[in-house]
């Protein structure tokens, strides 16, 4: 279906905006109750959903809890268990640094380790980014034959390492363990094709914990999510759509780029997601807005605070809304229930707005109205397709 | 899935009818209004909503508009990117030319060149079909070595021509620019194996030139949708079925055809389908009564007009209903919004009613109450599963 696409894709001067409410699908707070996007006072989202076509997505299978990177993937079209996306690829994309073929990429935490070598902190006690790029720019100092190795800092006490060289592979298990009181692990070959990546990630392994000794409390590294660029048909390529990422996240930015858009830096919050949308209209058709702490709040656990995260949400949707847009479709990439404080596998609810858009009358943007719309339960890989329909940018198939 | 429903056919005397409304999907005029068919005083259609299984389909794919034939297919429960149809195959089946395999056809427009060679009108004025007729038979002098050469009429200025011989192939690209003010374009070969066809056509182009000079309005030609017979297997094979087609437009009889269906000739409209269906009711056990002019309608932008054509078809509902059918199928194989005046991948509202339907109570058989139908919205190549199904024409599967 993927080619069947590709060879029906047209231009046409219509404009599609995705804003992503990051894990926005729910749950209630207690049996019978109401969800966070069914409590939160959307003004804005409940009038747009009244004369929209609504229903739930499942962005990549029944059953299936997205991450952050499959669950956008399937947004833009694409269907994440043919396109398994690294994690330190999107940490790498994520601040911009340009991978190319054959460079393996890897997660890098800054951790503290006890006098044994065992892990006493797995985040260095959440030591501020510029802290973090000051330890980045430590590492610069290790030396391994044959290989380029850059460290860039991403965020508190994350970052992330490319390995450049021939004969890698990103088949090296996590060094990082997920808990504390042991030793960091010794990298692994999950493939013998492998060998000389582990050789490599010893080295600098070892390098770094020279070079950190004396640091605190960030004195080791972790190591996780080995991967090397996956081969992603561009959204250019397969929609003829000109593309353009609004999102206040480094990995977003990361995923987005990853499908060929352009993705704006130096956006702080919906503010200057606000303000930067006018400055970049007239240069592309379809705009990914995201918002994250939808997201975070669930994780956290902390229901109210996403009621008000999806509440911000509303009170920005009318500076979308005054680009008049040619279709609009809000969603989330996933749940994130408080209640569960991690992503789940549920259903997450979508409008889709525009001239072409059958108004189902659904009167509330939430969970179990949107159940009731048009569009029932869909995969979420679906939804680009539609708006490309409904905005004139897929011809007719046969005669 | 294919092969699995083929397994569990078998006979019963029980009689299904497809009714199709072409393009019969709407949407509303104005924002917030009803489509056409919402708007239609439909009685017939509506009591029979009441006591049927009601939903939305989609023929081929979310956001895949549907051409004629391909959407045809799907209501067959044909997969339509498995088995792509040319438009040369659809016009030649279409009237009735019975197609060997290694035919090449391709769709013959006349068309008006003015005295430079240039297209001045690409439908020729649109020439009757008698004209239209008159200009195949003086095509009959084109000779070519080794190739037999059949040209037909089809309707209006649209007529259709065959290629038989050795070593052809359908890989030739249009001589249709699809504008005016430009010369036709010479036959190319889209893939080396074309050459000989293309040989072949640059002849009978030049020929079928010479022999129309004199004509007027309509002193030239224009060739698009080199097209090879596919392989299809029929409804016979497939299900077990013995079809029948009772349509008027010359294309829907060709797709019919292609799954091997019997296809009357000579029927001018509602009134003779009507007619004609009482005499061929005891001969088969499938019916595909297909009523065209809701495209048409959709397609000049008349909303009024589409309505209307919808009423004939309620009207004609009873004629159906007095053969005492086991089970009726209604739907479209696609939406021709007046609004939009062309195809769009719009769900489709489809109606199974039949003693073993699961009346859902759909109060009026329109897009938006037969979205909140017991189906919701499904594949439109399930559709003649669950006729056959509630038929007791497939088998059970398994112990």
């Amino acid at each position: 279906m993927e080619n069947t696409i590709r060879e029906l894709a047209t231009t046409s001067p219509k404009k599609i905006v995705l804003l992503v409410m990051d894990g926005v699908g729910g749950l209630p707070r207690e049996p019978g109750g109401k969800t966070e996007l069914e409590t939160a006072r959307t003004p804005n989202l409940d009038a747009l959903a009244a004369r929209s076509e609504c229903g739930l997505h499942i962005p990549i299978g029944h059953g299936i809890t997205p991450g952050s990177a499959p669950g956008h993937l399937a947004l833009f079209g694409y269907n994440p268990l043919e396109y398994p996306i690294g994690r330190g690829v999107v940490a790498a994309t994520g601040v911009a640094f340009p991978m190319k073929a054959g460079d393996v990429a890897a997660r890098l935490n800054f951790a503290t380790l006890d006098a044994s070598g065992a892990i006493s902190d797995r985040r260095a006690g959440r030591i501020p980014t510029e802290k973090c790029a000051g330890l980045c720019e430590l590492l610069k100092a290790v030396s391994i034959n044959g290989i380029e190795v850059f460290v860039r800092p991403v965020k508190d006490y994350r970052a992330v390492v490319v390995f450049r060289g021939a004969g890698l592979s990103d088949a090296v298990a996590d060094t990082d363990p997920q808990v504390q009181g042991v030793k960091p692990l010794d990298p692994v070959a999950t493939d013998p094709k492998a060998a000389r990546t582990v050789q490599v990630t010893r080295d600098f392994v070892a390098q770094a914990r020279k070079i950190l000794a004396s640091q605190s409390p960030a004195n080791g590294i972790l190591l996780r999510g080995f991967a090397e660029l996956p081969h992603i048909p561009s959204m250019k390529d397969l929609y003829q759509l000109n593309p353009i990422a609004l999102a206040v996240y480094p990995d977003y930015k990361g995923v987005a780029r990853l499908v060929g858009m352009e993705a704006l830096e130096g956006l702080a919050d919906l503010d200057a997601q606000a303000r930067a949308l006018p400055t970049v209209w007239d240069k592309h058709d379809f705009f990914f807005i995201h918002h994250k702490y939808t997201d975070s709040k669930g994780e956290d656990g902390d229901f109210d605070a996403k009621v008000k995260e999806i509440e911000k949400v509303d009170a920005f949707l009318p500076s979308v809304l005054a680009m008049k847009p040619d279709l609009v479709i809000v969603t989330g990439d996933h749940s994130t229930p408080a209640v569960a404080k991690a992503h789940t596998a549920h259903p997450v609810p979508f409008l889709i707005s525009g001239e072409w858009a059958r108004s189902d009358g659904t009167s509330k943007f939430g969970e179990r109205p949107c159940s009731r719309g048009t569009w029932g339960i869909i995969s979420g890989q679906m939804l680009i397709r539609i708006a490309l329909a409904y905005t004139g940018k897929l011809k007719k198939f046969g005669a």
